[in-house]
């Protein structure tokens, strides 16, 4: 059986989450799920480690960033966070990651998997990685597909196709689906569970693979990638990393790469996953009481039901909310949100505002 | 023209502006309505002093509140500060004051006010106080009466009668009438701007004139307080207030005295009068934008409306309110509440809540 490296893409600047989420300190680094202090990055890694040892972890993030991840996880070596100087998108992050996984093992298998999403049954969760891993090292490029739970329009789909001879839970894709509108989101939600899977941006391949698919499909990506891992262990490395990255074509791994790629495949998955986009999603998977409501241990709520009450400062206010209900409340060292549920997505009004204002101290 | 004294009634323990309201720092002492940093009662104060210098103002307050009393109107002497060992209602609050203003002047005139109402026309006030001090002096205990502006069932009433023979704008008093049900509360509304004026709690005398009412309706209190005052230079003096003030009847002045007396005289009042009695009769005094909010400078509102947003912590947080309208949002430096406007007399939930668990720091 081949090594098998993870690549965690960690770049987001989510803003879907403020007051907490902020520039220096986006989704992937808050404990938003946990109930505790773990942060989605360490959970990512975490949740892992009987398949990947932190020391074939490669993590992808911004510059910025960077400091932050480290002690996010301490476990993965500073040399193995790559520090992207700008966001070109996820095709040259991956592509990047992948050559530098050529230089360590040219015949390792590579997991590409997001930093900031909630997986609720971890062991089923292991079990279909390693299925996805089995089909990558039997060759084709394999994702994982979720089985969808709703007719959501806010996710792109994967049209499975059939079962591939020798290829154990893998099944054909036929191809990458856009966002669908909601008439055909109701179309694929009822065209039963193994039609249509929701595209959760896991992608599993051996690196030899990836290496040909980029050359063909995106060369200049390619080129670029090349000539950054050549200077890695020179003086320059990061400097060179500043001069070549941001010229990179900046495009999606689905668009430049998987959606022009044949022979792909899906390992269905059903391990009770969560993208986290918004406080909707934190009160989703938070603990509840009998009326509906995620509190803190300190907060009160009185006479009001489903509503997510969280502090996330450092000194921890007392939060009472009174006669309101399926509101969102949450306190940062230096904010505090109110926001209905329903409309959690309109925090980045809020983003918007004091962007136009420029009270970066708050962004 | 007689020298004029003014007791500012100063011992509410009011709840009903929990977080910003504490057992340590009740409504009077909190800058509820100026948008700035003077409180309810150093407003108090200040207003009077076109009529009434700080050397004639006398506070009652309790005990455990004398020092921030202090430090709130700093223009006031310590001395003057009189510190309830426990409360007993106003009547011997304002015996005691009384008896106090006694020693130093027996021809003074004297006004009772409470310290934590908000004044819309100061103009108008001062020149209605001088009309009922020109009624005291004249000899007749006088109110000023609030000419209503709506049927609230939450205020007592006093009716009014005939003009007093050569008594300015003072009228007789026909009766104090307890806080009406909603049909009379209409009735008396209905009854014209001049027939049933609110009780606010403004009283005016001369010393004589309380001390002689004292004596006769309340013998127990006239008692007390005098073994207090002869006392009041010795070194015991504090003891002896501990030992005698708790012992005395507690009891209104509305229904020890006023309801008893004879001859009492009204000065209708229409000068903005507000009793400031929650966070909605703070939305209501405070400035507010074209769609109804009133928020801080730094916070944001962005699509709601009539909202009440305020921080009055030290370092106050940017708060932002999306989506929602008619709610109160305030911060402290240890909490945060979140409760509808129309909701807003409900705080006292969460003071009981706190109370039953046990939670003193925050009470």
């Amino acid at each position: 059986m081949l090594d098998v490296y993870a690549v965690i893409m960690a770049g987001g600047a989510g803003t879907r989450f403020w007051p907490a989420s902020r520039a220096a300190r986006p989704k992937q680094l808050l404990p938003l799920t946990s109930g505790g202090q773990e942060s989605l990055l360490a959970a990512t890694v975490r949740r892992l480690e009987p398949l990947v040892p932190a020391d074939r972890v490669v993590i992808v993030t911004g510059e910025h960033l960077a400091e932050a991840t480290a002690r996010a996880v301490p476990q993965v070596a500073p040399e193995r966070i790559l520090r992207e100087p700008a966001p070109r998108n996820t095709a040259p992050c991956i592509a990047w990651a992948n050559a530098t996984i050529a230089e360590l093992d040219p015949e390792a298998v590579v997991m590409v998997l997001p930093s900031d999403h909630f997986i609720g049954d971890e062991a089923a969760f292991q079990r279909v990685l390693a299925a996805a891993i089995a089909s990558a090292e039997r060759g084709p490029v394999t994702t994982v597909g979720i089985v969808p739970t709703r007719a959501e329009i806010g996710y792109g789909y994967i049209e499975v196709g059939a079962p591939l001879a020798g290829g154990g839970d893998a099944r054909q894709v036929v191809r990458f689906v856009e966002k669908p509108d909601r008439a055909r989101a109701e179309t694929f939600l009822a065209a039963g569970p193994s039609k249509y899977l929701w595209n959760a941006g896991m992608f599993f391949f051996r690196v030899s693979a990836m290496t040909d698919l980029v050359r063909r499909h995106l060369p200049n990506v390619a080129g670029g990638v090349e000539r950054i891992v050549a200077a890695a262990r020179a003086p320059t490395a990061a400097d060179v990393v500043r001069e070549i990255f941001p010229t990179l074509e900046s495009v999606s791994i689905d668009v430049g790469v998987m959606e022009k790629a044949e022979g792909l495949a899906v390992v269905p998955g059903d391990f009770g996953w969560n993208d986290v986009g918004s406080w909707e999603s934190a009160w989703e998977l938070a603990p509840r009481d009998t009326r509906g409501n995620a509190a803190g241990e300190l907060d009160l709520v009185i006479d009001g039901e489903r509503n997510f009450v969280r502090s996330l400062a450092g000194a921890p206010k007392t939060i009472a909310v009174v006669g309101a209900s399926d509101l969102v409340v949450v306190e940062t060292d230096d904010a505090i949100l109110v926001i209905p549920r329903e409309r959690a997505q309109d925090v980045r009004l809020v983003v918007d505002a004091l962007k136009a204002s420029g009270r970066k101290n708050l962004l």
